[in-house]
């Protein structure tokens, strides 16, 4: 089984992104990993290493997407880019999945328009795993659509609780829906009607989630619009950072406090280890016509390693099929589906 | 100056409220602080005291709004509420100013009906003080108005910057636009209009801030919806809270972790100071015609003590004819006034 990485996206491409991919290659030695980018930038982190596994080949492509090119110019604009290539790979059936870490709003865009959406599905998203006070619970959208409509939301929890399912081995998985209180007749338009469309679902719908349950575990996924699920996420990641750097400055002020710092050590790798997106490996664009993992745009050589292993278990598992078939079965009130 | 306190409202009322209004009488003894609720139950707890200060009266309501009322049902059907008679004190002239810790939206709802907005005001919003790495954040709105619009999010920078000038000094406050990305192009559509018009405007507009950049310090004010801004605020607590405890049950493991625990407790209790809401007296509903400060639900006697002083400070400044006038002077494009 092939996977494309883009060797070119992230903080820390080419340099990780080529050692994760080695670093994955030997893991799974049955599978190919495909490079996808500048052929010169890749060859000079390849020359680094003494033995290159034989299941790693570089597909040469002459542009990347930067940080700042808006999504749909990094389409138009750059078809020969290494994130457009990579889906192309498996839009050609060259490759089984993609896993990048550069620019997510251009590889939401080129995967929608290269892979198309899976039959049944409106909007793609992306699900992203988050460290809970009792295990995981998966956040869906995060970030690829911002203009979400009920049926959107409502299929982001047909399609999460699949995956849960397949993937993380859940057994009928817990939607909630992140609203700004637990009554049912609360927050705006959008989390109202989606609400309705939960309710009569066949989805073990637990209703409204607030933002401070996320963390104690009540929901397996917890549904929101992109908008939202893009700034909670990159806000908990902000606020845990800084958190922990405040705790630290505040302990090295005092010589006992810097020592109890250092006892307590363990403590503190282990919350550092839980909130590490990197063990994660990434997270997939749900409802699109194969398989793209979406990493952290400071991806080191782990996290990519850790992507191509959720990409070639997706891709494995008949998810997308288990979509396709569970959105068939949901009946949806046809004035909801707008 | 008087003070109308809604006896009724918060987790922990009558009870902490009381006693945090005996604590603010006595130490704003020139003020009258008036307690509305429920007089049987606001005399069972004066008569704990053996001195009770002479600038604190009761007013009878016998309805109380519960947390599990819809806001408009409170107004509807609950006109003698707590909520409701402080308000109208303040309507009615015979109070400066209301605290509540009670139902956010009943308080809102109230404060809209009988204070009406100030003129020119489209909406009120919630400004909440935010702890930040340097100093202290408005976020605006945090759950007052669920559909926002462009003019609306405008008109809440307009207000905070006004509130943090007069209120926390902050010459020249900069204001941010919580946003997905910092490129000027990011965004849904009500916040690619709404940076538009904070581009145009005579604001000190720093551009988008992202969900990771709330806690650096980048702004003085983050304006975002208040459905947004209730799901961070929220989720913010909730992680801060559960970050705190992971340490403290991990640390509990082993006895050289529990002593190191104990001997860098001092930078915990600094954080927790830090992010104590407690301390920052509650958050205004800007552009009423008149004061009202909202208090987190589980606001003890120190949380209302602060408020009231919050609730004096705004009401002798002169922030709502400032409010007015900044607004006028304003010019936003017919467009998007809408």
């Amino acid at each position: 089984m092939n996977v494309a990485v883009d060797a070119m996206g992230g903080d820390k491409a080419p340099h990780e992104v080529v050692k994760g991919a080695i670093l994955a290659a030997r893991q799974f030695s049955d599978s190919e990993i495909l490079l996808v980018g500048d052929e010169k930038a890749i060859q000079r982190e390849l020359d680094s290493y003494e033995v290159i596994p034989k299941n790693i080949t570089t597909h040469h492509t002459s542009q990347v997407v930067s940080m700042h090119d808006p999504a749909t110019y990094s389409i138009r604009q750059k078809s020969n880019s290494s994130i457009t290539r990579s889906v192309e790979l498996v839009a050609n059936g060259k490759a089984a999945a993609v896993v990048s870490a550069g620019h997510t709003g251009a590889a939401v865009a080129a995967a929608t328009m290269h892979l198309r959406t899976l039959e049944g599905v409106r909007r793609s998203g992306i699900a992203a795993p988050f460290p809970t006070r009792h295990g995981m619970c998966l956040i869906v959208d995060v970030g690829a659509n911002i203009a979400c409509k009920p049926i959107h939301l409502y299929q982001y929890g047909v399609m999460a609780a699949i995956y849960s399912k397949y993937i993380y081995d859940v057994e009928n998985p817990r939607v909630g829906l992140l609203n700004i209180g637990e009554e049912d007749a609360k927050g705006n338009d959008l989390a109202k009607e989606t609400f309705a469309l939960f309710s009569h679902s066949h989805l073990n719908f637990v209703g409204n989630i607030e933002g401070r349950e996320i963390l104690d575990g009540k929901a397996d996924i917890v549904v929101c619009d992109g908008f939202v699920g893009n700034v909670i996420l990159k806000f908990g990641e902000g606020l845990a950072m800084s958190l922990l750097s405040e705790i630290r400055e505040e302990a090295m002020k005092s010589f006992w406090a810097k020592l109890g710092l250092l006892l307590c050590k363990p403590a503190f790798v282990h919350l550092k280890a839980k909130m590490d997106f990197a063990e994660y490996g990434g997270a997939p664009l749900l409802g699109v016509n194969g398989v793209c993992i979406i990493c952290h745009g400071r991806s080191d050589s782990r996290a990519i390693q850790n992507a191509v292993r959720v990409a070639l278990q997706v891709s494995k598992s008949k998810v997308n099929e288990y979509i396709v078939s569970g959105l068939e079965k949901v009946c949806v009130p046809t004035a909801n589906v707008t």
